[in-house]
């Protein structure tokens, strides 16, 4: 059991802003910036690959409000939302969840490196093929 | 109206790797990683916030399927979920998008800078009220 489970089960203390009977949203207490909001899933999944189908439904539902919210309440004009997944991705606790980062001015706060390259179109749309027939092969 | 837009329509081709009534997900064709797949909610909002909660919880429904397909395709041991709301936050089309960036090994691809610090406890739990008073004030 993860620390988020026993958030989420009210045996350690959290800032709450949000709670449904899919989704447990709470403040992060090392926020990257003022605001910084963790919107989690009660069903106990590890990644979001892992994750039903119907607590991904029921998180993406909330997130615009969770979104709106966190932005009425901080000012601020702009914010990232981050999700990582393995530890070499940079997950650090191991059960699905959302950051939703404010973002108040340029170089302070979250930001990323984007070491990116134009594609090679023929591997792509060979890449594409096969990442669409696995989609066709996972059940939902 | 945006390039996603022009993309959804066929106007312009591109790498498809998913379609449904709500979602359109194509390879980026500036992958940061082999296998960066942006999913697209076909409603033209501009950012999280803005998206209705149908077409947000469309999104989120697929989300672990493309996740699980792309990690299958590519073979990729992590992945990082992003998605930028704001020029200042790097956002670079005026459509809602969610990358989903394969990450292969430590060192290359993806990674964020992450200055967060230890919360005052106090200060969030007044953010947190008034967060979870706008949550209540907002309408689905």
């Amino acid at each position: 059991m993860t620390i988020f489970t026993r958030i989420i089960k009210g045996e350690i203390p959290s800032h709450k802003v949000y709670e449904d009977s899919h989704v447990y949203a709470f403040l992060d207490i090392n926020p990257v910036a003022r605001g910084h909001t963790l919107v989690v899933p009660k069903e106990p999944a590890v990644t979001l690959g892992e994750l039903s189908d119907e607590a991904a439904a029921a998180v993406g539902r909330v997130m615009p409000r969770i979104c709106r919210a966190v932005q009425k309440a901080t000012g601020c004009g702009a914010y990232n939302v981050l999700q990582n997944n393995g530890v070499m991705a940079g997950q650090a606790v191991g059960h699905v969840h959302f950051h939703v980062i404010p973002k108040y001015e340029r170089g302070a706060g979250f930001s990323s490196t984007w070491p990116s390259a134009a594609v090679d179109h023929a591997a792509a749309g060979e890449l594409a093929k096969v990442i669409a027939a696995e989609m066709a092969a996972t059940t939902a």
